[in-house]
């Protein structure tokens, strides 16, 4: 057989295991937009099954043969074909060394678990999740149990699926430099704000629902979104998923009260789900054409949530459609609508906060999880642990663990060590920005307000969605900036922007 | 290996085979309300690619050394045990005739084809659906040169994947018999109508989508549809699918002007998802476990749509709903509304005809197809033969293709020869209710005004839904009934009902 013939068979499995995955993501996706409950058996069933049909695959013999084949003799493939064989090579060096029953486990407990901690959110009743968010645990230290290196911490090997190099000891220094910067900041504008509290929502204010999702829509759009090749959806937490070439989906959720939650969770979604609608079709079914690492992933949402989102030059666009859409709210100006996009709070929910306190909930969850896998912490702890953490670094108690510890889905889905990547997407976000600025030759801002997103979309498909898994993602950073991933640009960007807003 | 363990690999294979058909149900559900537009190609791949993998398993020499074991030494089997192994080697007897590249382009092609005809659909513009038209008609011929068996037509191949052992001669047969009666029933309706036209739809009515879609959950759950277990959606042609167990999922479609077209569809779709409801979990994923054929699953929409829904009895209990859910509209009696939903009209749509001119729209669409597939019809006549028939047996001229033979989804879906089974479904909905009301000991009208639906589940769960595969159509009805399948009761049921509504 020749290499081409050889990396053609190759290829051809690789697709065929991504297709089940692909498949495993649909069904996913459906179970947690659409799925009734009574379905939650067999859908544990068929992700089991399907998790299985992939892991069989991609520990087979004659599959890691081709690898060997090809890692053995490289001298003729190019960047693409090689980026394929690592990425192959790295899921499979792991998949050898976990057991099928694991993985087919693994795949069917979040159907039972997000059903169980839906209703525990529901109901502020963290004992009746206890269990099963006990499961879970069990599960990902079981993951641990097989796959750690020497010298990893147990937590390190979680850290290290949502992405790769990222260890306890790069987030611990990454995190204390974050807190040393985001807390005296927080200081300020809370002080700030006591002066100057800016506009605020009337607690009798209804913004209804339909026309929440039409000013979405309108902001996905503009932000060059497809809907003819996706959709956007309800779910009881936003999120988004690049299901098919052609058809990628994300979700947000409404609050009568509030639209800016909403607002704020369509920005993130379009964000992420624009890197999936940039993925290269020739490249379907196969690493080169995914999404590189959760990291860069959340670079992309908390970009369009953030730096464009809840700038100054977006709401003079956006000022408009919201005054046309909401015509029954107080007549805010688009400073108003900037500043209440931007309104720093003691919020209890993560999704909800704002770009100063964000990263404090990520360390607190961070800490959470470094407790449970790397001090052996038993969950019934989780919700003590949370609460005194939140007390100490924002200053008031949790009332319930529907706003503490219930209130994210990432657990029950078995996403832990999930968490930091949101901090390094807020990271690579600022330092990517910080490049396009150079070479687009203008400022965020101006480009904003000149009408240019498209331009900022294609500057992000050229260099980041268009280039799919083809370099590790710090690399990737590294190649696009021209230098390593760095908080600097994030914490200078933040104090920037913070100043101009609270007079500080 | 003993028999058992024999039966137990048999069985574990046919189940993997089942759970790549039970994914592209649910793909091909997504595809027909979800999927944006662009994901048609995606799409159509990988519905290709699960077809193969069925196909493949289906086909595999060992799949079939172990049938043939298994129906060589049948002492020890139990009857669902005899059923699974006769219906997956009849299965898999076609399978063996059918080149992979055939079965993969059968499964792909519906994807592109569906949305060339809605939008053909829309535009009342046959000839930009004609050649994929003649796409689908090729494939459907291919199919046909593949598994034609000595003394069949061409069209008999089709007609046998809808409902084994009826062909051309038997539905010859059996239309020339309702034809005789129908005619002349609808020419004495037409007369009576002439003097007493009874109640109608004022055009400047309107019936708001939500208050339809209210009304129309309330009927499904009355009739026993579990909403825990399932979905009620919107896409273009109604339709229902059993995806998963705990998991069935129907459609229908709204139109404001006219809230009985939905009405009718829900309680037809609602039909079909309570026979899929009602499949036994045990035996998930395999033959035993799945609905007996398209004629049986016709007869539970159709016994819902019509015997049930459409009756007196019942709306006296649905005026009432009907009264509180459209405020706006003509106060209409129960027996006005009884009147509106069995008004025999002369329709250009099938699915919105009543009972008496109902069989007539199938045998034109079974004249069409057997023009097709029998005669050579090539498609671009297909609209010329459409239009004369109606003519000739509805007296009125097709003003235009969205009204005359681009209306069904079916052919764009590759279901040529399902239509006659809508015939079947009527025919053994009559013969059902007869056997159901001595059972039960109470005639159909008096168990729906005495609240006793649930008994009229119970029945059908327990004579029909339950039995799964066990036994092949005619024969259920035939076990069920007492007696093979005859036109009688069907003919003297319309015949008493229509004489009761227009006085004949």
């Amino acid at each position: 057989m020749s290499q081409a013939e050889e990396y053609e068979e190759f290829i051809e499995k690789a697709r065929d295991i991504n297709r089940f995955d692909s498949i495993s993501g649909h069904l996913g996706w459906d179970q947690l937009t659409l799925m009734p409950e009574e379905g939650a058996a067999a859908r544990a069933g068929i992700l089991a099954w399907l998790a299985g049909k992939s892991h069989s695959l991609l520990v087979a013999q004659d599959f890691g043969g081709l690898i060997e084949k090809l890692e053995n003799s490289l001298e003729t493939l190019d960047d693409d074909q090689m980026a394929n064989i690592r990425e192959m090579a790295k899921a499979r060096q792991k998949a050898v060394l976990l057991p099928l029953a694991h993985v087919s486990k693994a795949a069917s407990l979040p159907s039972k678990a997000v059903a169980i901690w839906a209703k525990a959110r529901a109901d502020a009743d963290f004992t009746s999740f206890e269990n099963t968010l006990r499961e879970l645990v069990e599960v990902a230290r079981e993951r641990i149990s097989y796959l750690r290196k020497d010298g990893q911490t147990p937590y390190d090997v979680l850290l290290e699926d949502f992405e790769v190099g990222m260890t306890v000891a790069d987030y611990d220094l990454l995190f204390e430099e974050l807190r040393q910067s985001l807390v005296p900041l927080l200081g300020k504008i809370m002080l700030a704000k006591e002066k100057n509290p800016g506009p605020s929502i009337p607690s009798t204010s209804n913004f209804p629902i339909p026309l929440q999702d039409s000013f979405c829509r309108r902001v996905a759009e503009k932000y060059g979104f497809n809907f003819s090749a996706g959709r956007m959806d309800i779910s009881s937490h936003p999120f988004s998923a690049g299901l098919w070439s052609g058809d990628t989906r994300f979700t947000t959720r409404y609050d009568e009260a509030e639209p800016f939650s909403c607002i704020g969770a369509v920005m993130h979604e379009t964000g992420h789900a624009l890197y999936e609608q940039g993925l290269l079709l020739e490249h379907e079914y196969t690493p080169r054409g995914q999404a590189v690492s959760l990291g860069v992933h959340e670079s992309q949402s908390r970009l369009w949530e953030n730096q464009i989102g809840r700038s100054e030059a977006f709401w003079k666009i956006a000022g408009n459609w919201f005054r046309q859409s909401f015509q029954d709210c107080p007549d805010w100006s688009d400073e108003d609508l900037h500043r209440l996009i931007n309104r720093v709070d003691i919020n209890f929910i993560r999704v909800e906060a704002d770009e100063v306190t964000y990263n404090l909930h990520v360390m607190l969850r961070y800490e959470v999880e470094k407790a449970i896998f790397n001090d052996g912490m038993d969950v019934s702890e989780i919700p003590q642990l949370w609460n005194s953490l939140f007390e100490e670094w924002f200053g008031i108690a949790i009332p319930n663990d529907t706003l503490g510890c219930l209130q994210d889905v990432h657990w029950a889905s078995l996403a832990f060590g999930y968490f930091p990547t949101y901090t390094l997407g807020n990271l690579y976000s600022a330092q990517l920005i910080e490049k396009m600025v150079i070479d687009l030759d203008k400022d965020l801002e101006c480009l904003i307000s000149d009408g240019e997103m498209p331009l900022i979309l294609q500057w992000l498909r050229e260099n980041i969605h268009s280039q799919g898994k083809k370099y590790e993602p710090s690399k990737l950073i590294e190649i696009v900036t021209g230098k390593p991933p760095t908080p600097e640009p994030f914490l200078s960007y933040l104090k920037r922007k913070y100043s101009a807003i609270y007079g500080l």
